[in-house]
């Protein structure tokens, strides 16, 4: 356990090679077990979901990219049960370590990919990212991490979660190998161009503890510096808490949708404060759904507005670095949902986002995010590149 | 698992002598894993009960009064999580078969208990019911078995549930052994004299199947023939379905109340349904449980209008004989609705009962119950024996 800091699947560690000659010829990486690896059971963070479903005879599409891309599979890691967690922490499978931040919770739900790529284990590693999943681990695991355009990458064999807002990520320790990763599943090479005005989101910072604001002021400094013209604005003037309110009405009633028939035939075993929110997402109003589609259409609009072609924003990743592990849930739901509300905009814009390591409070990493307009995932990788060669 | 039905705890089959030259000197028993037998976990039935509890050093007032009786225990039986289901399906230690109806639950929560008595491994054994959890595998197993007048057995070292509903209760296969054990449980001698008034609750044959109430009327023949005076009447005449919400609304409610404080340090693995139904019962509102418990206290008067001394009422135990095995939530949920309606007036008024085997319905077992007043233990035990001596 502490020689692969618990961030595999049990049983699942193999080796599967990439083809000979490509741009990622050298590298290897490992694939959260939500995305199908061919001859191997896809888990879903849940031992009754491999059991309930057929073993998968092709590779999804992302892990198929990556092969092709001449990178070596070594193994399918921990997540959350079903994507439905932020911690990372699974009572079935075990909660993988934080290579960074032993004793505190590596992030979930791409939890077992972070904390490989943190520890070393592999160069890169694919995550999935509904509420924050890969943006949250990215965080706490000290990482660069990317949740994509909504819709850009192809989430064939992808388990599903909520398909509207669900995103295929990935992680790296270092700017070059996450530069090089982004181009291939991208499909776009990173160019050398930079955005030309930064926006520092007030509303979001205003969530962050005041030592996570101190301590990701010099990195936006250096953010700053790069760009050239900040400013600072409102993410949401209607406010965080209401977008985070629809996203967290809209993206729980999609996972019901998602998963009710399978609660139903196989009654599975799942995490209490899992099968909770499964099943109050169930009673959730079509009223408040109907409010939450209309704040999603507001912030997408707002989106439009603030995010030209050109412009980036930049807020924390998330507004603390990781928690402890086994906080009990009293302590841990309302953490959670601070958390998620500096990750709502994802899920319901589609904006892409990355996050950048670089800070760290009390010896724990924080990560700063830039997000810009939707298809501008590669100009934000160009961001990070550049940043880190600023030194 | 087939030698044994599976009825026992994994590892948890062990063997306790019973003190010499007592009541019970050559009966075997199994205690259901609420109860503490010191020196090994109790485990309700889920995974991560035991390893969050102390393991006891001390016996459970029923199992100490076994054993000092002379039974032998020889292991702890599989309950529903909690005790917190009524089918006998358990995903972590395996649905216990049952023995008269393979392919079919044993009925829970005492599953294990009815499955190792009905499938001859021991001679009695041990369960709980707070909502059903003795009557109705009695009747999925053909067995006999009591739920006694509530408060009345010490429950010391039985895991609680819901207090005001919660009892200690025991099976047996045949009428001289349940006679035999239920004297040393009471404490009290069971007598010859028998009621001579029976009352057959015409409400609740009516949520009885067609097959069900056929197959009980020769056993309701026989019984009425015992006891002479037959007279037809309602058991709840302002609705069996409102003393259910009621019991429905408190029981539940005061489990939240016993778990809440767990779940929220130890965040659980628990069946999908358990972890539904406790999240659920924690938005019960008070006004709900306010109406809940004013027809309690109508049920109570209506039991002492209904059942004086000499009195008894029959009903059928469960509505249908058991269902067939992994059933979906949405054929389940229902079924278990109308089970538990059968099974209500137990808890809401703590009178006692027993239900008596000896019905088939498609060659599996459905038992006959009978309630007397709060203290007639010993009486409807009486009842069941001189049935069977009738022959």
């Amino acid at each position: 356990m502490a020689d692969d800091y618990g961030a595999f699947v049990p049983g699942m560690r193999f080796r599967i090679e990439g083809r000979g000659g490509g741009p990622l010829t050298g590298l290897t990486f490992a694939a959260k077990d939500l995305f199908d690896v061919a001859g191997y059971p896809t888990g879903g963070g849940n031992p009754d979901w491999a059991r309930t479903h057929p073993v998968p005879t092709k590779h999804a599409w992302a892990v198929q990219t990556l092969l092709d891309a001449g990178a070596e599979l070594i193994g399918k890691t921990i997540t959350d049960e079903l994507s439905l967690g932020i911690m990372g922490e699974n009572p079935f499978e075990g909660t993988p370590t934080n290579p960074r931040a032993p004793g505190h919770v590596p992030g979930g739900s791409s939890a077992g990919s972070a904390a490989a790529v943190a520890g070393g284990l592999c160069d890169t590693a694919l995550g999935t990212d509904t509420g924050g999943s890969v943006r949250v681990p990215a965080s706490f695991c000290g990482l660069y991490g990317i949740r994509p355009t909504h819709g850009r990458i192809d989430v064939t064999g992808m388990m599903q979660q909520a398909p509207t807002s669900d995103t295929t990520g990935w992680f790296a320790r270092d700017a070059d190998t996450f530069t090089k990763v982004s181009a291939v599943v991208l499909g776009e090479p990173v160019a050398a161009a930079l955005p030309t005005r930064l926006i520092v989101a007030r509303d979001a910072f205003d969530f962050a503890t005041e030592e996570t604001v101190a301590a990701l002021q010099p990195v936006v400094d250096k953010l700053g510096g790069l760009i050239g013209q900040v400013s600072e604005d409102m993410l949401a003037p209607s406010g965080m808490a209401n977008w985070a309110r629809a996203q967290r009405t809209l993206q729980p009633y999609e996972a019901w949708l998602s998963f009710r028939d399978w609660l139903d035939r196989v009654n599975p075993r799942l995490q209490f404060n899992v099968a909770r929110n499964l099943a109050s997402s169930a009673a959730i109003p079509e009223s408040e759904r109907g409010w939450a589609a209309l704040v999603r259409q507001e912030a997408r609009g707002r989106m439009r507005q603030l995010l030209p072609a050109g412009t980036i924003l930049c807020l924390p990743t998330t507004p603390f670095p990781a928690l402890r592990c086994g906080e009990p849930l009293s302590i841990r739901d309302p953490l959670n949902n601070q958390i998620t509300c500096l990750c709502a905009h994802g899920g319901l814009t589609g904006v892409p986002q990355v996050s950048i390591p670089g800070a760290t409070v009390n010896g724990r990493p924080v990560g700063l995010s830039i997000i810009g307009a939707r298809g501008s995932d590669a100009t934000l990788v160009a961001v990070a590149r550049a940043l880190a060669e600023k030194g």
